[in-house]
């Protein structure tokens, strides 16, 4: 757990530097031109610059994850959920997601994209948790060095992968607590106090990691002043709030809500457009590119077509300002927004000073980031969505914090307090959009870093959820929906109250007995897809039915077949296998085809007594469908043996059962449908 | 919910406001004595009225927690994570333990005795919620007001009181974030994002209407200053820190741990001898007045005896100062720590300049403060452990600060952070004596008010619980092992792998078949404890055995007979009953003395099978005894039917038979005891 921390302090560290650096370059290179070409005449030049270098960056990101990794596009957070509620998704936490995710979401910020860096942050030290905890690394070519192996079970890497989103939450966001929460929601059928304090170990260590070294890039190693790579409170002035200015927030948070749910609607229909039309490999990398060059077109479009001035400095000393047709020493206030990464944009809309940014100027950047960010978020590209939302609201609550100033001339404070609206826009939008969950909340109120002020944005987060959730899912959840993930929802849903066990599990049965003949197990293993098989007893007259013995694996079987722990009828068989031995195997499970059996062998018995589950869980076949689903979640079952009266089984309940009931509650109404899960 | 958190928040502005005025007119009459006859040489006249206050005092609190509800002992928050672990305790929720624990903490703490007032908010609050829940107030002789029924059922009232805990601990400490964990951290097995939400939305209410009452009684409605009761928030300086100061605090957190398993063991000990020696009823009534005594007369001798004058203004402006013997407006330091409630003292330690208190002075206050503090907790009165080890804490780790102060003189920086250096101190000592879960890290850290201090803290606080539970366990995990609760630990305990279901069973078994004869019924109920009784099959030809129908619950029978719900054999049953009626029985369950047969009446056959659970969650008697552990865990079951291979119902596994087996980790020695628990 230290180790996974202070890796994924090491991977966020650097990612910031590489980011910080290569984009200054880029966003100084393209002030240079438009400060010379302005009164050159020559703007063509800046603007095909723009458009060239985010097009070549933001392929090559697209090519990265389209071909080496599909897994590792978009924030890679609905993945990590669905895997921590219980999910196995193939290729999600491999090295070359590794890869893909990280060098990707460099060459997505830096090309341009409306994206940030957080999600694919936790994506990533899931990855690193994994990869530790697995104490192997796997190249292509099917090689592997490996180093220890006590860990390698479903289990245990799960912990550690949840210790990993942790950490990587954690350092993205200077948030400890809010990681630690982050992952336990999320998995919280397996929650225990031990667990907890693992994972919050590790993101402490995390968080303390990262805050070193980020504080020893900017010289002060020993200052600790920077515990993430975003922060909001960076305020010159307290964060005071009085009871009159709840109403305000209540009207934003609603605001918020609603547009969050324009978000989610707009992001679904394009994500179902693609899925059905876009899903050839090569067009989802043209795409990528179309938005590179769009999203650098329009920024263009935008500061050569308002010429918003301004002389007010921006907050950030090292931002790129542009004065393209301002003089005297002024510059066009919207370079600072565009000139820069998505979280240098935030931070300006949260911190630059009053009238830095005139009102239609916001209005335009709200309007195109919005579509920006629905257009960006799904492409197949790393790429997280929590710095444009928070960036659009942050732009819209700028926007009613210099509204309710001008209503009230005669109070300067409104004036100062630009930020304070432009955070509470952010964080409505980001509620709106995400409909965050409370270890979202810990976030941001640790990002604010002042906890009396986390009340109102507590009571703007709270809101926006229900008003967001009145009328969508949350973009997370439209996510695991549409890509067919068989998540199970923490409560059974309501109206199945009625439904058996019976009527919902998988039958006939694949069954075997204690000794097995080698053929039919390997017939069995071929013909069917099932990951667990019912052990019944020997002895029983009628085929495939006998009382229940226990559960064996697929992946265990697969691993006796390999490893040939049979013998003739009869004998004893040669040696028994260890736990080692199966260790050895995972997580790359064996495929039945790559086990070879001789005519002979096929015809030797199998005995599966040492290496079956004794005491797998069993329900009987009448037993309520909601009570199913509660052994499920608390236990974070995969299958459940269904058995008749006489204990023998007679079918088996997976997630995939469970999960194609879905309850919707949309509009107020509730609606159960049944789902079609994918199979992979 | 909503309701619960404004109760919660009422309940915590009251007792402030009456807590605070009252102790001010009582220290101010103490003062008032002492400057006069230290001149006039009449010291024992403010000794004896101190003395007469607190013993009359304390008296009448402990007479009224030990005759009216003993559950109303101590800080209550043992019993909530009891309960919420699932165990039922009589007498708990009730609005006798309200009157009891409210009006005996206010008592305790006008009384003198060294404790606090935020234990006892959490347990306020989960009546107040369990209050709500049921919709029904029962008074001393049976009679009762209903106003509605539809949550009385165990579930939603254990909902209820997890935001009932959550808020009392959000209003008292201005920690909705924290409050929320601590009571999902306790209901770990019931979690589920639903609760969640509810549970901080109740919370947030809580600090929310906490925060404008006290903000009201202070004058400014508006302002919205005071989230909580206590808030260690109030420094005068930025809380920076440096990396330079880390170690300093991890001795801090080592010295911390130590002292908090000292303060465990000795408080160990001392309840053993109560419960053996002292457990009379006069004898805890006249215990408490002592230890009244006692804590007035050592103050008033160390009042006396050090002379230790200062001219520096207490940080409270409103604090009560003494001068004793001193002279030229100077005052006693120790009348700041020792005129004033315990809250008072804590605040002082922390804020008060530095040069205030001596550090001659500051040992005797924490040899004192630490004795009377394990004297205190576990008295027979109203009384939490919260303030009084972070006082200790704050004095220490203010003479810490002080020897860092003249090691290093030349950094005059360091005298101002005396405060940090008692904040931290203050962490470490709760750390050690209650072993602080993730939840009360984040109050602490809620509490400071600011994010980037949290980091040392939790350093802190994990240091400090580490070196703690290497030697002891807790305090509170302590008293719920001493009180013999059965309640279960987060994992099965590590060696009883080769244990099965059959081991741990209670056995032989009470059943019923589905339709039974009155009397035997009446007879089973009067002979057995048991709360659930398995239901078989009707046509079994060997008595008492038969193949397993489902579960009937001991309250369900006795509603069953006391409504009479039963008919001659061959006849129908007069008529049906419905889940209202079994919920005007809800909580106050019916003994079998009230119910009254004719012979008759005995003869009657009853028919169970409209209401018995028809699928009671089951396992087969081989089943292994760690994953018995994690059904009652994960499902928060009370009792799991063991049934042979033939689904006949052999033994049943309470949470009793579980929690036997306890594993104490102690000096890194894993050992295994069966426990004794206690039958009530």
């Amino acid at each position: 757990m230290f180790f996974i921390g202070i890796g994924t302090a090491l991977l966020a560290a650097a990612i910031h530097f590489v980011v910080e650096k290569l984009a200054h370059f880029k966003f100084d290179l393209i002030k240079h031109y438009f400060d010379d070409c302005a009164k050159n005449n020559c703007l063509y030049q800046p603007a095909l610059i723009w458009m060239g270098i985010n097009l070549v960056i933001t392929v090559a990101g697209a090519s990265l994850v389209t071909f080496l990794q599909p897994m590792a596009a978009g924030s890679g957070i609905p993945y990590i959920k669905a895997y921590l509620n219980g999910v196995k998704i193939p290729g999600l936490l491999t090295f070359r997601a590794f890869v893909a995710k990280t060098l990707g979401v460099v060459l997505s910020i830096l090309g341009g994209l409306a994206c940030g860096k957080e999600g694919p942050m936790a994506h990533s030290g899931s990855i690193i948790a994994a990869g530790l905890g697995r104490g192997r690394i796997n190249f292509c070519g099917g090689k592997s060095i490996s180093f220890y192996s006590v860990f390698r079970n479903d289990h245990e890497i799960r912990d550690f992968v949840a210790g990993g989103a942790a950490s990587g939450v954690s350092s993205a966001f200077g948030a400890p607590i809010g990681g630690t929460l982050f992952s336990l929601e999320e998995a919280a059928s397996f929650w225990n106090q031990d667990l907890t304090w693992r994972v919050f170990f590790s993101s402490m260590v995390a968080c303390f990691a990262t805050n070193f070294l980020i504080s020893a890039i900017n010289g002060d190693p020993t200052k600790l002043t920077d515990p993430g790579l975003i922060r909001f409170n960076a305020f010159k002035f307290d964060l005071k709030f009085d009871l009159i200015e709840i109403p305000f927030f209540i009207f934003m948070a609603v605001v918020g809500g609603l547009s969050g749910a324009l978000f989610v609607v707009m992001n679904y229909k394009l994500t179902v457009f693609r899925k059905r039309y876009l899903n050839k490999n090569w067009i989802k990398v043209v795409e990528a590119g179309l938005v590179a060059v769009v999203s650098a077109a329009v920024a263009f479009g935008l500061l050569v077509g308002i010429n918003d001035c301004t002389d007010k400095a921006p907050f950030d000393s090292h931002a790129v300002t542009a004065a393209v047709y301002c003089t005297d020493k002024k510059h066009n206030s919207l370079s600072t927004l565009f000139l820069t990464t998505p979280e240098g944009c935030l931070k300006a809309l949260l911190h630059d000073p009053f009238e830095s940014h005139n009102p239609a100027s916001l209005v335009a950047f709200v309007l195109i980031f919005f579509v920006l960010g629905v257009w960006t978020y799904g492409l197949s590209v790393s790429s997280g969505v929590f710095i444009p939302s928070l960036a659009i609201g942050a732009a819209w609550g700028r926007l009613i914090g210099i509204g309710v100033a001008y209503m009230m001339p005669d109070n300067p404070n409104l004036q100062l307090d630009v930020g304070k609206f432009a955070l509470i826009g952010a964080a409505s939008q980001l509620g709106g959009i995400l409909r965050t969950t409370i270890s979202l909340t810990v976030i941001i109120v640790e990002c604010t870093d002042d906890i009396s002020f986390g009340l109102p944005i507590m009571i703007v987060l709270m809101i926006s959820k229900w008003v967001g959730d009145f009328i969508t899912t949350g973009l997370y959840d439209m996510n695991v929906e549409v890509m067919g993930i068989p998540t199970l929802p923490f409560e059974s849903p309501p109206l199945c109250e009625d439904l058996r066990a019976s009527d919902v599990m998988s039958a006939p049965l694949a069954t075997f007995k204690t000794k097995e003949k080698v053929e039919t197990v390997y017939e069995m293993l071929k013909d069917e897809t099932f990951c667990g098989f019912p052990v019944i007893e020997d002895d029983s007259l009628t085929t495939g039915k006998g009382k229940l013995k226990g559960l064996i694996l697929r992946s265990q079987l697969l691993v006796l077949l390999k490893k040939k722990i049979f013998c003739p009828e009869g004998q004893v068989p040669p040696r028994n296998i260890t736990i080692k031995d199966f260790r050895d195997f995972y997580p790359v499970y064996l495929k039945v085809s790559e086990i070879d059996l001789s005519d002979e062998e096929k015809s030797y018995v199998i005995d599966l007594k040492p290496y079956y589950n004794p005491s797998p869980y069993t329900v009987e076949k009448k037993f309520s469908l909601s009570r199913v689903f509660n052994l499920f979640r608390g236990l974070g079952l995969r299958h459940l043996i269904v058995t008749d009266e006489k204990n023998v089984p007679v079918g088996i309940v997976t997630r995939k059962d469970l999960a194609k009931f879905r309850v919707g509650s949309k509009r107020g109404l509730v609606k159960i449908e049944q789902l079609k899960i994918q199979d992979k």
